[in-house]
């Protein structure tokens, strides 16, 4: 392994947005609710429904349009790494269906990393720690999530959450002479939380051949106000230390990218936790909450704006289903 | 992120073998084929089927006998990192249940890698390079296989192939002065062979409430002759240019431990590749492919037996769903 002498960057993000915008009035209306009801709870108006591709199709569209944008080719990519929640199929992995929908090249290193919504960030950090290493030279990280398959109307108020999408990023090392670099990072999950976000089927729990397992045991599970407490029990602290070890202060940062778990849980940033309106870079109204795919989407859709340009100290952060609690920064 | 000045090692190896034990016999005899047929077409003579611990149950119990071994407790452990093909369930990722099912602790760093049968290694080298980069200080690498709710009798050869186990992993710094170290590792997925070797279900391609989802989509499909084709078209080549990176020989390494995929796939490391028998570490006789746990269990149980000793080479490999070559070589 080589010593770690050089810096590691994002290259270029490119995104997939499904071309069907399903409106949050078109909910209420399809749940039986009083018109206004589904953005006055989550603070979502619109969000993309994917009805054809696959997950592993939705990932190939915005790899193809990052490396296009790395002026890069596909067979310059030598790893792909998934950080996405919910997979395609069980096997393989979704990386190497990835690989065979961008076709032409084969060889390349590719496994996924399950961290829910937080996947992408870990991907991210494992990719600039492999680089570092020598293991690949050209790393593409990507979330693809399709949670339109598995929302429980019932549960109304995190159903009216959720959006599709799909992110990919080119990592690269640093070029020298600039500043861009991912930096460093900390994760801590507190599983007294584990049971709060859930989707019980999909595995060896509640298996889909199985006559027990409820068509609701394979739909989307929240406790909102649950999860809410345990994350504000928590996540103070662990902001302070991480901004503390980093040596930083609040207003170091030009953006704040948090995941888009909800409007309340957005909210707490400026009114706990210390950072101001114009650090926050929330995309919820338009997009809904993507799981793994909200902060790379968030994160590409301001630097496409550019609200986020290259030397920006950027700080990506949130919570996942575990309770994960996580924060990454980087220089843009 | 620190310099790299220092090495890792697995400190200790942890193994869950569910109790029930099914013999080749009783496949024969239950899938109607004449005594004698499993076996000697699978090489494989009995395996553990799990009848009731779930699959982060079976991995705490390895979890607990490998952090028992390395004489700590669960509250030395910061960092729990998975390696399984199958989850438990589709959120939260199986290392914050697993977290949960040890108890006492929370606030260790959370995720799940996914790279089918080579999932322990991925895992086992992430794990290296983040307590490098002093992200972590003391890993819990694990792979939990329930492969029996899965098998497909229709395709009973592959059927017949796999058994359940679950096995960790503590994984730490090298004290000064011990020649231990997981060293140098390469990965290439082959992505024409993505399709050989899949279960269908259990995501967004065939959801499991989707009435067109039809039960063998759930079960395990794998094209065996197509992927010995495969594998023998790359094989050679993959561990020539690893060995050769690794200025090292054949000779060089105390044992090769494989992946236990088939009785066909094992035999080649020696007609084909040029490794010894008495290099090679086999359990698939008494435990069959356990699919991610295979490699670390044949691992575990040849240090178990005195076979494999601290200070020996290791070379660990084997091929996985995807199509993906994996190699990665340690000092135990």
């Amino acid at each position: 392994m080589k010593d770690i002498t050089h810096e590691v960057k994002i290259a270029s993000l490119g995104v997939y947005l499904p071309p069907t915008v399903v409106s949050s009035v078109e909910l209420d209306r399809q749940w039986g609710l009083r018109e206004g009801t589904i953005l006055r709870l989550t603070g979502v108006a619109e969000r993309r429904y994917e009805r054809s591709q696959t997950s592993a199709g939705m990932a190939a569209k915005a790899a193809r349009a990052a490396i296009d944008k790395a002026d890069m080719t596909i067979a310059d990519i030598d790893a792909i790494i998934g950080g996405s929640a919910v997979p395609q199929q069980a096997i393989p992995c979704m990386s190497a269906l990835l690989q065979r929908e961008l076709g032409e090249v084969e060889g390349s290193l590719c496994f996924d990393v399950n961290a829910t919504c937080l996947g992408f960030l870990i991907a991210l950090r494992l990719a600039s720690l492999m680089i570092r290493a020598g293991q690949c030279k050209h790393a593409l990280v990507y979330s693809s999530e399709k949670t339109s398959l598995s929302l429980n109307p019932k549960e109304w108020e995190s159903a009216g959450l959720f959006g599709d999408a799909a992110v990919a990023a080119v990592v690269i090392r640093t070029p020298p002479g600039e500043p861009s670099r991912i930096g460093a990072c900390r994760f801590q999950t507190h599983s007294s939380g584990a049971h709060l976000t859930e989707l019980l089927g999909g595995g060896t729990l509640r298996h889909p051949n199985d006559p027990a397992t409820r068509p609701e045991d394979n739909l989307f599970h929240m406790d909102g106000p649950g999860i809410f407490r345990l994350a504000t029990k928590h996540f103070g602290h662990f902001l302070e230390s991480f901004i503390g070890d980093a040596a930083h202060e609040r207003s170091d940062y030009e953006a704040v990218v948090p995941h888009q778990a909800s409007r309340r849980g957005l909210s707490t940033l400026t009114s706990l936790y210390g950072f101001s309106d114009s650090q926050i870079v929330s995309n919820l109204h338009e997009r809904g909450n993507c799981i793994a795919a909200s902060i790379p989407l968030a994160l590409a859709e301001a630097v496409e704006a550019g609200r986020i340009r290259r030397g920006h100290r950027v700080l990506l952060l949130g919570t996942a289903a575990g309770l994960t609690l996580g924060a990454l920064e980087l220089v843009f």
